[in-house]
Order: C-alpha cells, then sequence, then structure tokens
C-alpha cells in the first residue's frame, strides 16, 4: 500500500459523508448537476487568512496571486480580505478589473510581458514588477507615448533559494528578475527616467513547509533589499517578500509553524536599517491561502480487477488535476490526499487505485491506496485541489473539457 | 550546452527563414494577426499517411487517433484519408459528428465512460471498445432501453507490453480493458447478448522507435486475438492492433523502419489461423500521423543574460506545450527539436535556453540549446508540435489563454 497524504483541517463527516462547510458534498454535487466538481470553501480560505494576520506582524501586508486560483467568486472574496493583488498576464488583469479591482491595488510580474500588457498595466496604475533592463525601457517608451507616469517596481533575482522549496526561484542563472549585482544600476534608470519608484520584489521560492529556512530566507531577503537600497541611494518604498509558504501534499509533509516564521520576521523587523525604516512590506500568496480549502470531486464509473489490482476508474482525472496526477513539476509520483468521500469515516478495507477516465496510464488521482471498499456511483474526493488545479491542468486533453467550480 | 531533438523532414529555409509548405513563417504570422501560433502542414500529414500505405499491408486498414489533433480542419483533411477515427470521450464523438463522419467509422475506446457517453455511441452506431464486465452490462442495459443493437468491440489488456514504448499500455495490472484470461467470457456474454459483435482492440502501448519490438508486440497481438477468437469459437471480424509507431523528439532518438514493420507484419499476414482468416485489421493511429507535421511558433520578447547564461524569454510556453516543457509523461527532461526561426540557416553562435513567458521555472522550451544569436522579436519554432500540444496542454494557466492554430 502506497500512502496518501494527509487530509487538511476543516472538513468533516456527516451521515457518513464528507462534508464542506456543513454540507455533505452528495447535496453539493447534486446542487451541481454534476461531476467532476471542484468545491472550494470560503470558511476554511477565511481561516487560513486570520491565521496569517494573526501570526505576521501587522506590518506586513498580504497579496493574493490569482495564478493559485483565478475563479471569479474567489477574487470577489479576497478583495475584503488581502491588502493586494499580484496578477502574472494581460488576462488575469482583465479577470481583476472585472472584478473591480483598482489597479492601484495590483502588482504584475511575469518574465514575459508583451508591450500591451505593459500599456494596459501602465493605463491601470498596475505596479509592474520589472524583470529585466529590457522589459524597463519597453516600459518607459510605452509609458512615454501614453503620456503617463509608470509605477515601476524590480524584480531581483536573488543569490539565494528558499532551501526546501518546491520550485527555485532565485540562486543561480534565472529567466526571472534582474540579477542582484545589476539592480542597484537598473533602481538608478529607473528614477532618472521619472517613473514612480516602487521598490523591490525579490521571490526566492514556493512551496516551502521548513520554517526555519523560510524565516532565513525573509532575513536574506531583507537584508538584500537593504543593501540595495543603499546602493541605489534611496529609500525602499515597498518590499514584496515573494511567497514561499507551502501546504501538505504528501505523507511525510508537515505544515509550516507559521507561529515562527511569524516571529521571526517580527524580530526582524524591530532592527530595520534606516533604508527600510518606512517601507511597506508584503508577502504574496496564492496556494497557501487557497490550496487547502478546494475539493475536487468525481464520481466512480467502474470497478474493476486487474492482475490481482484494484481500479476504481472515475469520470474525472489530470485534465483537472495535473499536479496530483504527477505530471506538474514533480519527478517522482507520489499521492495527495484522497477519500472515498461518500463513505468518509469508514475503515480502510482494501488496496485500490483510482485512477481518471483517459485513455493514458498518467491518468492516476490515487496508487495502491488504502480505502474502504468503494463502489460505482461514489464520490472520490481529491484534497488540497484549491490551487492550481482546475486552470493548471489541460482541461480540453481527450475532448473532456473542464470541471464545474463552487465556492461554497 | 544540451542537445536538441532531431527536426523533422520537410522543412526548409526560404531566405534563412524556416518555411512551411513553401510559405515562410514570417509570412504565416502575419496572416494569422498573433502570435504563439501552432501551423500544421496538410502536405506532411499526406506525405506521412503515404508512407504509411505504401510500406504496410494492403490489408491493414489506418485509423485516426484524434485525440493526437482534434483541430477541426485536420478531421476534415482526415476523412478522404484514413479508413476509420478512434475518439476517447462523448466530447470526441461530438467533434466527429459536427465534422459529418458516419459513426460507422468510428470506435470509442476509454476506461470511464459516462452513460451518457455509451448511450451517443450506440445511437451513433459507433464501435464501443469495451473495457470491463461493469462497462458490458451498462452497454447492455443501454442498448435495450434505447431498442437497439449495440457494436461491441472488446479491449483486451494484453499480457505482454510493446518494449521501448514511451507510454506502457498493456503487460500487468491495467486499468485498460479485461485481462486476457476473462476475455474469452466475456465475448461468450457479448454474443449471447445479441449485439453486433465487433471483436478485438489490443493496445500495448505507444510511442516506441524499435521496429523489432512494435513487429514482436504486433505478432503476439495476432496470436492473442486468434487465442482469443478460438476461445469463444467464433471468428474474429475485426481486430485493432494499436498504435506503437513513435516519432523521434530527442537527439537520440531514430525514426521506425516502417519498411521493416510492414514486411513483417505481412509476412504474419500470409500464416493466419482460419478464425483469424476473414478478420479486418487495422492500426490506430494519431501522433505518428500528425505528430511530425505541426510546429508551434512563438516571439522572443525579451532576450537577458543571469548568471553568464542567455534567456530568450518567449510569449508562448508550457501553457501550449507542456510536453516540450517536460511536464508530461518524462521522468527527465530533454530537448524538443527546436529553432530560431527567423535564422533558420544560420550557424550554432550561442549557448542559450528558451523559456515561456509564464512565471514558473518550469516553463522551458529549450534548455541551453546551441543556436544563432537570437533578438527581441525573433520567431523559434518547436517542432514535432503537431500532436498533444494545444489539446494537451493548461491553456488557462496564469490567464494566458489557447494559441492559435492553422492548417496551411
Amino acid at each position: 500500500m502506497k500512502p496518501l497524504g494527509p487530509i487538511p483541517p476543516g472538513f468533516e463527516s456527516i451521515g457518513g459523508v464528507l462534508a464542506i462547510a456543513g454540507q455533505p458534498v452528495t447535496q453539493l454535487v447534486e446542487a451541481a448537476g454534476q461531476t467532476p466538481l471542484f468545491v472550494y470553501s470560503s470558511q476554511r480560505i477565511r481561516a487560513r487568512i486570520a491565521e496569517f494576520r494573526a501570526a505576521m506582524p501587522a506590518r506586513l501586508a498580504l497579496h493574493y496571486a490569482i495564478k493559485a486560483n483565478p475563479f471569479a467568486p474567489i477574487l470577489d472574496l479576497m478583495q475584503g480580505l488581502v491588502d493586494g493583488f499580484d496578477i502574472a498576464s494581460g488576462g488575469e488583469l482583465r479577470a481583476m478589473l472585472a472584478a473591480g479591482v483598482d489597479g492601484a491595488r495590483i502588482s504584475f510580474a511575469g518574465p514575459g510581458k508583451r508591450d500591451a500588457e505593459i500599456e494596459a498595466a501602465i493605463v491601470h496604475g498596475v505596479t509592474l514588477n520589472l524583470e529585466s533592463e529590457g522589459e524597463a525601457a519597453r516600459a518607459f517608451a510605452l509609458a512615454d507615448r501614453l503620456g503617463m507616469t509608470p509605477r515601476l517596481a524590480l524584480r531581483v533575482n536573488p543569490d539565494f533559494d528558499l532551501k526546501g522549496s518546491g520550485m527555485k526561484m532565485g540562486g543561480g542563472a534565472k529567466p526571472f528578475g534582474v540579477d542582484a549585482d545589476r539592480a542597484g544600476a537598473l533602481v538608478r534608470t529607473i528614477l532618472d527616467s521619472g517613473a514612480e519608484w516602487c521598490g523591490f520584489h525579490i521571490f526566492a521560492g514556493s512551496q516551502a513547509l521548513d520554517a526555519g529556512a523560510i524565516a532565513e530566507t525573509q532575513g536574506r531577503t531583507l537584508d538584500l533589499a537593504a543593501r540595495l537600497g543603499e546602493e541605489s541611494g534611496v529609500a525602499v518604498p515597498r518590499c514584496n517578500l515573494g511567497g514561499g509558504l507551502g501546504i501538505p501534499y504528501f505523507a511525510s509533509d508537515t505544515p509550516v509553524d507559521l507561529g515562527d516564521v511569524g516571529a521571526r520576521l517580527g524580530e526582524r523587523f524591530e532592527t530595520l536599517p534606516e533604508v527600510l525604516a518606512g517601507t511597506r512590506f508584503c508577502m504574496e500568496l496564492g496556494r497557501y491561502l487557497v490550496g487547502e480549502a478546494g475539493v475536487y470531486l468525481t464520481r466512480i464509473l467502474d470497478r474493476k480487477t486487474s492482475h490481482g489490482e484494484t481500479f476504481l476508474v472515475t469520470d474525472g482525472g489530470l485534465h483537472h488535476q495535473l499536479a496530483a496526477s504527477g505530471n506538474f513539476g514533480t519527478v517522482v509520483r507520489r499521492n495527495y490526499p484522497c477519500a472515498i468521500a461518500t463513505r468518509f469515516d469508514a475503515p480502510v478495507e482494501e488496496e485500490a487505485s483510482i485512477v481518471g477516465c483517459l485513455c493514458t496510464p498518467l491518468d492516476k488521482l490515487a496508487e495502491k491506496g488504502g480505502f474502504p471498499r468503494a463502489e460505482v456511483g461514489d464520490l472520490v474526493a481529491v484534497f488540497c485541489a484549491g490551487a492550481y488545479g482546475a486552470s493548471a491542468s489541460p482541461a480540453l486533453f481527450l475532448g473532456q473539457g473542464p470541471a464545474l467550480e463552487r465556492l461554497v
């Protein structure tokens, strides 16, 4: 038997059925009218943000990186909960504007911004996190043509990475930002251009679970911001410390000790150098805010045996859950947390693999997990489905189409 | 420097610019109006099918597995070129019907078919490749309710795999088809149900390049079909031998020796047992027919240096080319064939990594390849983009949206 990842807190059983925010998933599926279905819990999102606010220094602002989940009702919910939004494309800017978010609350990072995207950002007062000298020159020229003052921050490729992070965004040659040793010069160029100088964006890595590593990286980020501020001779108006907070997906994962991260950042905030004295700091989080709040529900269409192994074939699959299938950024496939949602408190009775409906051996949702005996018609829940699920999977593959999504 | 995969035959340079079917890609992009753009060459598809027909025994029919590329103009083109179509979902059935294809030319395989999909297949006279005893029972019940005679074939999970194949679909416990040792009994059940018995579907693996391994697998497939026919006591009306023919993606790959595969299958066809004497055989191919006919074109937005390495940042990425980025079914990332399309015959001048516009280190199109020096505005071509590209990638990731597609 292969272990399943840990089911996140906040989910209960009502009459043997998994319930999300007090509603059994059978009811949620009936109301939606079909499976597969993503259900996101606003309660869990609120609770997570409250935990974050309680643990972290009051001075630290919180941004939502909408790439994690751009579902419109989540964007609406987030408006009352976070201090700003981070986007990664013109498409995400359109989603923000459609949600009625003021451009002044938005910053835009991404190594390949088209001219039209830069222009739209300037027009709407969005802060551009510049990724290179070339992009800076394009932004100056486009702002000139528009006769507008652009809001420009500089994304810096730090000389360090976030240890243990699932995605390393710094520490060596990277397509993101400018190398730290060229950042000071580019700040001077930005200041000379007459743009509104908005400070630094320094993102060392994401999906880390070790509080010590996260705190160490945040400390080095503050040191780097201070050094660059001093080099460029101006106080740093804002500094985006990036993300980094991970969630437990796999059996051996444990949650980040957020209290520890917050306490250590608070200590650092007590002793900031002059150049950072007035800086507005933020973290941008995506997965950490919404990942554990989402559940993917899919129905068992077939139960079959092959060479002594049991397969539960569902109507879902990697076209909605690419990462859970092990095909997105992972070398060795491991099981996400997963359960038979309609037998949620039943004991483990058998070993089974839960697969999707696609005609490819890649389409696995759980491999050789321990489950109660499930039958055709039972619902399967894949947890940690709130981030990088629906929008990060090939929904049209094999003619399937997207899953439904609901925020409850 | 890391090697690039081999550029497929049939592409030339016109005035230094990559041309597809005689048209420089600069013109193709201008006509389409934007990048990223997939261009598929009908000439290359026709040539590939002609090669196949010439090499393989005349008795072998050719089906197109539309999952490889369901772009509507390709479906139209294929109608005049192949003998049948294989689909994997109700969505693909709708695409076929929209293209005006008769259901009698279609077969439908897939481990997780919904009742509505089975029903639609029966109504339109599509052959269902049954994947289990449970699915067979559902098909009987649905046909009964409809008062129609279903066309039923049986997908068999063979006891062998296709050696060296990129995707193994047989040889052990699999969610696909019924195990060979239970197939005979299920054939009897299907015959007893009064359905139109349509024979076997035996798919051992895909993306193999070794003609010997492919021929051996085809031989074993014929042996298995014969054995099952004899066990069930009826001649085998049809037998789908599956796919298996791969295309060279990576530097060390060489094309399948199709002549060898065809000659060996022809020999086997000479000595078929009685139970296969009247069998109509087919292969279902997707990638092999269209993969090398497609080119993904994306424009360089930025050229930057980080820690001495050169990055060419494009307006494309893994949201259209998931497999080329190394994130779909591969353990170790290797470079697809890739070139600076606007300097197609220029010599190699530098080592560069070509990345997409997404804010993730996963978004690589070519890692440390050798290229002529390219500048902002140059077009990049990723080859072998005709199969499992546009429809097998997360187009909405980071708010990007789909690429344009053109058949020329």
